[in-house]
C-alpha cells in the first residue's frame, strides 16, 4: 500500500509525475539518473540501516511515549532559562503557523515585509529595554551573543592588550562558550570577582552580568567608567524582563548589551532554540554581527523594510569577516517581540513588577525562617546559604515537583519568574523546612536599590499599544504574515537552502508541553524522553552520513562549522601538530567556511576552480606543496556549491590526507546524497549538516536552524562539551545549552522515522531528478552553467545570466523581482556566481509546480527578448518595474509602456487559479539608501502616512 | 492586577477607550448605561454564583485535568462512530486555524468562495459516493438527518399513509431521534425486521440501514423496488466509507441517501460535531433539508458559488418550512471533505479494502477459534455469537484497551477502521481467549458478495488527484482560505449573530486527543473528565440563564427549540392538556421559531408588533384570549429581534402564565443579558442558548453550533434522553449523541472559566455600549429604526436604508457589498426588517475597529449622496459594482464613472496600513442565475478557464 507512505507525501511527484519528468531528462529510470549522475566511487550501495518507515500515526505515537517520558517539574532553576506563558494566540498564529514558519530568510525583502516588521520590533524591545540605540535582528543564544560580543570588544578596542575580563558571577555556560571561542583566537580569558578584586590593568574588553547568576543586582556604573578609562569596551549581559524594572545598561555606560529573549514567550525546549539578542551603542553599528533590519523606502518613496549592511556579513567578507554567523533566531525573535506587543509596557513591567515581588516574598520567607539569604539587591533569583545542606533541600523539592539550582553544597539558588505562583513558594519553603510560613503575608519591601530602579520610559511607538485584545493581535499577526510569501503559497527555489516540506506531523510535537517546558539543566531522570530522541537522532545521523560521532550541540550551520574545526584543530594539537594551521578553501566555497575558519585560529588558502567549476586538482596539489606541514585541513561542500557531483572528491581527499591535513564537507547540500553516498565513507574526516534542510526543520524566516557536527572516531574525542555533562574535555561548547536547540529536534527524528531508508534514498533521487528536470525545460532558454558527467546537475542548477544582462540591461535582480509577480519566490541570485540565479526545486515540489515555474521562466525570457527587441523601453519594462504591488496596478494613472494586465497577471496561477494571487506589499527597495539613512528601530507612524 | 486578566483580552476596548465611547453615547458610567437601557423590572442585582476568573494558563491546566481522566481506549464500538486519522495538514490548517475557524456562513458568498468551494467539494463527495446526484453541504449528524429524510419522504410521497417504515437494523440512536420526531408529527414509525418481515401493506417510506447496526451487508435492491411499487420512499443510511467497496444507494434506486462523514478525518469528539449528510436523487432537490451550494456566475460572468434555493429554507418559509435546520456542520464538512481530496479515490478506495480486510481477517479469526459470527457478508463490523459470555468479553478486551459492543448477553460487535492494527485485533482476538489465533495468517477471503461490490466510480473530477502531496494539500487550502474574509481579518458585525473572538486558549483542547478520540458509547468510567466537564457547565449555564436544568444534547440552536417546545408539549400532555397546541410567535420572530413549533406538533399564531417593534401586548391580549385553552406556549426572544430590552416582558409573561401557556424565551440574544438578566428569573419557562453566540464557539463557516436548552424545574423531566442514558423517558433524543457536539463544549467551559461572574458581565455591558457607539455614531447618517426606553439599543442597532433605497436605488446589498471594497464583512441585511441593516459589534471589537467601521459606513453615505446629486449615475457607481476584485481594478481596460483608486481603496485600513487588503475573488454574484441553473457538484475544470 504505497501510496499511503508518509514518503509520497513529502514527495512532490506521483510515480507518473516522474516518468514524465525521466523522459524529459533523457532516463529510463531514477535508478539509471542516479547511476549517471553520482561517481560510481563514492557511490553506497546498501541500505540505509534505519528503522523502516512508519506512518505518521505511529510516529505522533512513539513521540508522544517519549514526550511522557520527560517530566514536567516546575523549573525554579535560572541561569538564563525561565518559565514563561507563551501567549496562546501567539503560539497558534507564530509558532503553529506555517505561514511563518516555512518563510525563508527575507533576502528577498519585497516579500518579507511582515516578518521584517515583526523584526523591527525585536529591534526596538532590545534597543528600548537596554537603552543603547541599535540592536541586531537575533542571535543564537546569549552565550554566543556574548562571545561575539567579546570579539566584537576586540576589534573596536583601541587597547592592545588580549586580556578580556568577565565577571564571576556570570553564567556559567556563557564563560564556558567565551573561553572555547577565545582560545583559538588567542584571548585571554580572566575571570575577576568585581565585588572583591581589582580589575587587571590592561585588557580590551569587560563581561559583566546583570543580575549575576546568583541573583545579585549590582550597581555597575563604576566598573564601567573604570574600565573606560582604560579604552575597553563593556558589555553587559543582561536579563530583558529585569530591564523592564532596573536601570538600563545604556544608562549606566555599557557600549554593548546582548542577552536571551527566552522569557518573552519563548518556550525553555531543554535549551533551545531562543532568540538571543545584541545592541550596541551609537557608533558601533557596523561592527554588530548578525543581521540587522532597517528601514528604507521602495521604487515609489513609501518606506519599506530590509536587511541593512549586509556588506559586513560573513557571506560577502569572507576570510575577512569577524563572526561566521548566518542563522538568526528569527521565528523565536518573532515570539517574542509579538509578546512585547501584546503586553505593552505596562505589561512587561506588571509581569516584571510580579516576578519581583515574589523573589521579594521568598526572601522575607526564608528569612523568616532564619535561613540567610546571600544578597539583600535580587530581581528575580535568591540565593540561600544553606551549610551541607543544599543537596537535601534540592531533593526535597524535586519531590514536591519544584526544580531549584544546587550551586554548591552549600548554597541553593531559586529563580521566580511569570509562572510562579503562591504555590510554588509554598513548595520551596516547604522544602527548606518552612511549611509553617504563610507566603501571602510577607513582608515584600522591594529588593531592588532606589539608584537601580528604571526611571525611562520604553516600548513607546504605537505598535506597542494598539494590539492589546486578543482580536487586535490575531489580525495584526495575520496581516503581518499576509505581507509575506513562504512555501505554504508557492515554491521556494533557493539554491543551496532546500526549502522543501516541513510537515505538520514533524512540527505538532515542539509545541506539546512535555517537550516545551523542560529546562535544559533539568536532572537526567526527568529528562529520559529527551534524551531517548537524542541519542536515536546521534545514532541515525551517523548512519545516513556514514561517520561515527554526532553532537547536536551546535545551534546554527555556522556553530558545527567552527565545532567541526575545533575538533580538526584540537585533533593536530593531541597529536603535536600544533603548527597545522592553514585551512584550504575552495573559491567557491560559501563565505562562511572562510570565517569559521578564521574562527577557529586558522589561515585560510583559496584553491582555484577550474573552468567546469570544480575544485582544480593541479591547484590543489600546489597549495599543499606550498603549506606542507602547515596544513590542517580542506573545507569542501559535496555536492560542489555549484550543484555539481565533482568527480574528483575521492582524489581530494587522499591528497589531504596523504599530505596530514584533515577533510571537512560542509554538509550543506546532503539532500543530493542521502541513500545515494556518505561523506563519511568517501573520504571526509568531518561534516556539519543543516537539519533545517536536508532534514526538514523550517527555515523559520531565518532561523532556528540546528548545525550538528558529525565526525570519524579519531575526531570523536573533540566534539564539544559542556559544563553541565563533563568538565575538563578537551574542546568546550560551542552553544549554551547541552543540545543545542534540543526543542525542535522531534523534528529531524520524526522525519527519518516517517521516511525510513527507502524513502530517505527516494527523496533523494526526486531531489536530483527535479534538478535536472528544471535544467532540461531552461537549458534553451538560459545557459545552465555547469555540470557534471553526462550533463547532469545534482540537486540544483545554476542559470547564467550574465550574457542576458550584458545583451539587455536585465539583471538577476529584475528577474528575480519580476518572479514574484509570477508568484514565486526568486532562486537564490548571485551565488556562487556572480549574474547567476541558483535553482533548487528539491523532492517536495509536485510536477504542476515545477512546470509553472519553468513556464514563469520562460514567459521571463521572453520579456526579456522583447525589451532586447526594444519593445519596451530598458527603463520602463514589467522587469525592471517588478515586483508590482496592487497598489500601483491599481492606481488611477498608469504610463508604462507595457499595460496593467502584463504588470498584474503575467503568470499561472496554481489551479489556474488567479484569485488568490499574492500581491507584494512594496515596490523595490532601495537598498543603498537604507544603508545611507540607517534607521533600526521602528519609525514614528507618521512615517507611513500616505 | 486587572490588565493581564482574559476579560482584558476578550473585550475590545480598553477602559480609556470605554469612557471616550461612554462620552459619545451621553452616559457617565457603564453602570448608568446599563441602568438606563436594561428594565429594571428584570434586571438581575446579585453577582453570577461562578467560579471566579481565572487565568489561561491555570484554565489550560485544569483542562488537562480533565483530559487525562477520560481514558483513550481503541475503539471498536462502531455504531456509527469509528476511529479516523485526521490528516495532521488538515488538523492544523483547517479545525486549527482561524481563517477557517471563525469564518461566517456563507450568505455573503463573494467573500466566502473558499469555503463555499470546499463545500461543493463535500457534496461532491457525497453525491459520488452515494450515486445521488444532489447533496446538501451538510447535516447536523446522521441521526437527525434519517429524521429529514423522513419528512422529506412524508411530503414526496403520494401515499396517504402515517406509516414510516424503519429496518430493525437501524443504529439505535437513529431510531430514536426518528421516533422522537414522528411523535408530534403524528407519523407511526414501524420497526421492520426485513430479513424476515413483509412490509406493511401501505406506508410512505422505508429507511434501510446499509451496512446494518450488525454489520451485516445486504443487498436491498428487492426491497427498494417493492416499496416504490407501493409509492413509498426509500432511504438508505450508509456508511461512506463502505461505499467505497460496496454498491452505492443510487444504484440500488434508493431516493435518499443519509449518514455521516466522522470518519472521513473528523474526530469521534465523544459523540460529535460531525457532518451528517443528505443526498436525493434528481426531482426531491427542492425538498432538500439544510443549506446547499450551487455554482452561479458572477457580474463578469464568472463561475461563482453561492447557497442555492435559499428560498426554500426555514428562515423564509417560517411556519411553512419543512424543516427547521439553520446551522450545518460546516467546519466538519470542510475537514471530511478535504480528506477526500487528500486521499483522492485510490486512497479512499484504500482505506476501505484495509478496513474490510481487518474485519474479514478477525471473522476468520473467531471461526479458526470456532467462534459463531453472525453473518457472512459485512464490510467492518463482526457480530460474534457468545451465549451468555458478552459482557464477560467486553470487560477482558477492555482491559487489554479495546472497547468492544456489548449488543446483549449473547452477542458482541466488533468494528474495524482506518486505525485498526494487528495488534488490536490480537487483543480483541485475545479477549476471546484466542491469543493462539495468528492474525497474520488468516484466510481474508473477501466478505462483501459479488453482486454488492462497487462497479462505478467516483471522485474523478480533477480537485480529487491534483492535491497528494501535502505541499500541495497545504497550499490549497492557504489558496482556499486566502479567499475568504473570517474574524482574522477584521470585523463582522452581524446582527443577531454575535460574531465575538474565539480565542486560542478556548480552541485548544478540542483537538487533544483526550477529547478528540472517545467515543460516544464509552463506558461511564472511561470518560469521567468529559462527564465532569459537562456537570459543570449545566450547572453554570443554569445559573447564568436563571433556570433549573439544562441539556446540552441540542447540537444546534434549531435543534434547542425543537427540545424546549418538545418539553413544553410533554408538559401540557403530562397535567391531561393535550389540546393545548398553538404557539404564539410575534411577528418579528427568526422563521426557525416558526419552524420549530411545527416540528413539535404546534400551531403558529402571530401577535403583532407595535410601531416601536415591540410586542403588541393589545393583540397578546386579544390571541390569547382567541385560542384559550389552546394555548400552549409563547416564543419571543429577548432582547427582541429589533435588538431593544422591551420593557413590556414581564407583563407579558404573566399574561401567557395566567392563560396557562408557556414561555419561551430564544435566547439568541443572550449576549445582551449575562450577568444582567435571567430569563429564568424574570418569567420564562425555557430557553435554547447558542453557545456559537454567547459562548465562543466559533461558526466555523456555518457550522458546528450547539444549541442547549435550559428548563425551569416543572420541565426538567421533560429534557430530551438518550436509549444509551436511560430507557422510557417521557422525550426521546433530539441528536445521535447523549451530549450532542460534546467535543467542542471545552469552548464555552473555557469561556466561563476564563471571564468568571465579572467578566461575564463587563462583557455584556461593554457589547450593549458598543451598539450605542455605533447607534449614536451612525444615526444622523442613517436613522435607527428601534430603541428602547432612553433612546437606548441592546446589544445590536437597525440601520434604516429603505428611504434611502427609495430615494437613490442605492439598496442595502448594495451597501454591503461596498463595506466589503471598505475591508469589512456586511451586517446582517434585511432582518428583521427588510431594507435594513441591522449591525452588533459585540464586546470583541476594539475602539479602532468600531470606529473604522462608522468611518467607513459615513464614507458609503456620502458615496450615495453623489449617486443621488447625480454626480455618479445610478447604474455605474462604486456601490452598484461593489464588490471591486483586483482583477477588475487592474484591468486593461477602465470605463467606469469613478476612478480605480476609488474602487480599489476607498476606506481606512486595520492601523493606516492598505497593503495587506482583502480583496474579494469574484464580482457580485447572480443567485437567480444560480437557482435557474442548479450545478450542485464540482463542475469540470473547463468551466474556470479565462
Amino acid at each position: 500500500m504505497a501510496m499511503t507512505t508518509f514518503a509520497s507525501r513529502h514527495i512532490g511527484p506521483s510515480a507518473d509525475e516522474q516518468a514524465r519528468m525521466l523522459k524529459t531528462v533523457g532516463y529510463e529510470s531514477v535508478d539509471d539518473l542516479m547511476t549517471a549522475a553520482i561517481p560510481g566511487s563514492i557511490r553506497w550501495h546498501k541500505p540505509l540501516n534505519l528503522p523502516l518507515a512508519a506512518s505518521e500515526a505511529e510516529v505522533l505515537a512513539e513521540l508522544r511515549a517519549l514526550a511522557s517520558a520527560n517530566r514536567m517539574l516546575v523549573s525554579m532553576i535560572g541561569l538564563g532559562y525561565y518559565g514563561t506563558h507563551t501567549p496562546p494566540v501567539i503560539l497558534r498564529n507564530v509558532l503553529e503557523d506555517p505561514s511563518w514558519y516555512t518563510a525563508y530568510t527575507p533576502y528577498q525583502p519585497e516579500i518579507s515585509q511582515g516578518r521584517l516588521e515583526a523584526l523591527l520590533n525585536f529591534q526596538t524591545v532590545v534597543a528600548d529595554l537596554t537603552g543603547l540605540p541599535v540592536a541586531g535582528a537575533s542571535l543564537l543564544d546569549e552565550a554566543t551573543a556574548a562571545a561575539e560580543a567579546m570579539t566584537l570588544a576586540r576589534r573596536s578596542s583601541k587597547v592592545k592588550s588580549d586580556v578580556y575580563v568577565v565577571d564571576a558571577d556570570v553564567l556559567p555556560q556563557t564563560l564556558a562558550v567565551i573561553e572555547t571561542r577565545a582560545e583559538p583566537l588567542g584571548i585571554e580569558v580572566r575571570v575577576v570577582d568585581v565585588t572583591v578584586e581589582e580589575l587587571p590593568g590592561e585588557f580590551f574588553g569587560l563581561h559583566l552580568q546583570y543580575p549575576g547568576a546568583s541573583g545579585a543586582v549590582r550597581d555597575h556604573e563604576g566598573l564601567v567608567r573604570a574600565a573606560h578609562d582604560r579604552g575597553a569596551i563593556v558589555t553587559v549581559a543582561a536579563d530583558l524582563l529585569a530591564l523592564c524594572v532596573l536601570r538600563e545598561p545604556g544608562a549606566i555606560g555599557a557600549d554593548v548589551a546582548v542577552g536571551s529573549a527566552q522569557r518573552f514567550g519563548v518556550p525553555m525546549g531543554f535549551g533551545g532554540p531562543h532568540a538571543g539578542y545584541i545592541s550596541v551603542r551609537q557608533g558601533l553599528e557596523r561592527t554588530l554581527p548578525g543581521r540587522l533590519v532597517g528601514v528604507s523606502k521602495d521604487a515609489g518613496g513609501a518606506p519599506a523594510y530590509r536587511l541593512a549592511l549586509q556588506t559586513r556579513e560573513q557571506h560577502i567578507r569572507r576570510e575577512k569577516a569577524t563572526s561566521n554567523i548566518c542563522t538568526a533566531q528569527v521565528l523565536l525573535a518573532v515570539v517574542a517581540s509579538m509578546y512585547a506587543v501584546y503586553h505593552g509596557p505596562e505589561g512587561l513591567s506588571e509581569i516584571a513588577t510580579r516576578t519581583h515581588d515574589m523573589a521579594a516574598r521568598l526572601a522575607a520567607g526564608l528569612r523568616a525562617g532564619s535561613v540567610t539569604t546571600e544578597h539583600r539587591a535580587f530581581f528575580d533569583t535568591v540565593t540561600a546559604v544553606v551549610p551541607g545542606q543544599a543537596e537535601q533541600i534540592v531533593a526535597t523539592a524535586a519531590t514536591r515537583g519544584v526544580n531549584l539550582r544546587l550551586v554548591d553544597a552549600d548554597r541553593v539558588g531559586i529563580a521566580c519568574d511569570e509562572t510562579t505562583t503562591f504555590s510554588h513558594l509554598r513548595d520551596v519553603l516547604a522544602a527548606f523546612g518552612l511549611s509553617h510560613v504563610d507566603v501571602t503575608a510577607l513582608d515584600t519591601t522591594d529588593a531592588v536599590p532606589a539608584g537601580l530602579r528604571r526611571t525611562s520610559d520604553y516600548l513607546t511607538h504605537p505598535v506597542f499599544s494598539g494590539h492589546r485584545s486578543e482580536t487586535a493581535m490575531l489580525r495584526y499577526l495575520r496581516r503581518l504574515s499576509d505581507k509575506d510569501y513562504a512555501l505554504d503559497r508557492g515554491m521556494i527555489p533557493l539554491g543551496s537552502c532546500t526549502m522543501k516540506l516541513n510537515a505538520t506531523a514533524e512540527m505538532e510535537p515542539i509545541t506539546w508541553p512535555e517537550f516545551a517546558n523542560v529546562h535544559p539543566f533539568a536532572p537526567a531522570a526527568q529528562t529520559q524522553g529527551y534524551r531517548r530522541l537524542i541519542s536515536d537522532l546521534e545514532r541515525w545521523l551517523a548512519e545516513v552520513t556514514g561517520y561515527d560521532a554526532v553532537s547536536l550541540q551546535p545551534n546554527a550551520g555556522s556553530q558545527g562549522e567552527l565545532a567541526g574545526l575545533l575538533a580538526i584543530r584540537a585533533y593536530h594539537q593531541g597529536r603535536g601538530d600544533t603548527q597545522r594551521d592553514v585551512c584550504l578553501i575552495p573559491s567557491s566555497a560559501h563565505g562562511t567556511n572562510a570565517a569559521s575558519a578564521v574562527m577557529a585560529g586558522m589561515r585560510v588558502a583559496v584553491v582555484a576552480c577550474d573552468d567546469q567549476g570544480n575544485v582544480d586538482l593541479g591547484d590543489l596539489d600546489r597549495k599543499i606543496e606550498q603549506h606542507a606541514d602547515r596544513l590542517a585541513a580542506i573545507m569542501v561542500t559535496y555536492p560542489s556549491t555549484h550543484g555539481v557531483y565533482e568527480e574528483g572528491i575521492s582524489a581530494l581527499c587522499d591528497k589531504v590526507h596523504t599530505a596530514g591535513g584533515q577533510v571537512y564537507v560542509d554538509g550543506a547540500n546532503l539532500n543530493a546524497l542521502l541513500g545515494y553516498a556518505k561523506p563519511g565513507q568517501f573520504g571526509a574526516d568531518v561534516s556539519h549538516l543543516n537539519l533545517h534542510k536536508t532534514f526538514c526543520i523550517p527555515h523559520g524566516g531565518g532561523g532556528p536552524g540546528v548545525g550538528p557536527v558529525a565526525v570519524r572516531q579519531h575526531l570523536a574525542k573533540y566534539l564539544p562539551s559542556h559544563p553541565f555533562l563533563a568538565a575538563d574535555a578537551p574542546v568546550g561548547p560551542v552553544s549554551a545549552a547541552p543540545w543545542g536547540s534540543a526543542g525542535i529536534l522531534p523534528i529531524p527524528w520524526a522525519y527519518l522515522r516517517l521516511m525510513g531508508p527507502d524513502g530517505l534514498t527516494r527523496a533523494t533521487a526526486t531531489a536530483v531528478l527535479a534538478a535536472n528536470y528544471v535544467a532540461a525545460r531552461l537549458r534553451e532558454h538560459y545557459p545552465v552553467l555547469y555540470s557534471g558527467s553526462e550533463h547532469l546537475v545534482a540537486h540544483e542548477c545554476i542559470l547564467d545570466l550574465r550574457g542576458i544582462t550584458k545583451a539587455t540591461g536585465v539583471t538577476v535582480a529584475d528577474v528575480a523581482k519580476r518572479l514574484i509577480d509570477y508568484g514565486f519566490h526568486a532562486p537564490t541570485m548571485s551565488f556562487p556566481v556572480s549574474g547567476t540565479l541558483m535553482v533548487e526545486p528539491t523532492e517536495s515540489e509536485d510536477l504542476a509546480e515545477l512546470d509553472r515555474f519553468c513556464d514563469a521562466m520562460i514567459a521571463i525570457r521572453e520579456e526579456i527578448d522583447r525589451v532586447a527587441a526594444g519593445a519596451w523601453p530598458a527603463d520602463d519594462n514589467p522587469l525592471v518595474n517588478a515586483p508590482h504591488p496592487a497598489a500601483v496596478v491599481t492606481a488611477d494613472a498608469w504610463e508604462h509602456a507595457y499595460p496593467r494586465s502584463v504588470a498584474a497577471y503575467p503568470g499561472r496561477y496554481a489551479d489556474g487559479d488567479r484569485s488568490a494571487k499574492y500581491w507584494p506589499p512594496v515596490r523595490r527597495i532601495d537598498d543603498s539608501y537604507g544603508d545611507r539613512n540607517l534607521v533600526c528601530a521602528c519609525p514614528p507612524a507618521s512615517a507611513y502616512e500616505e
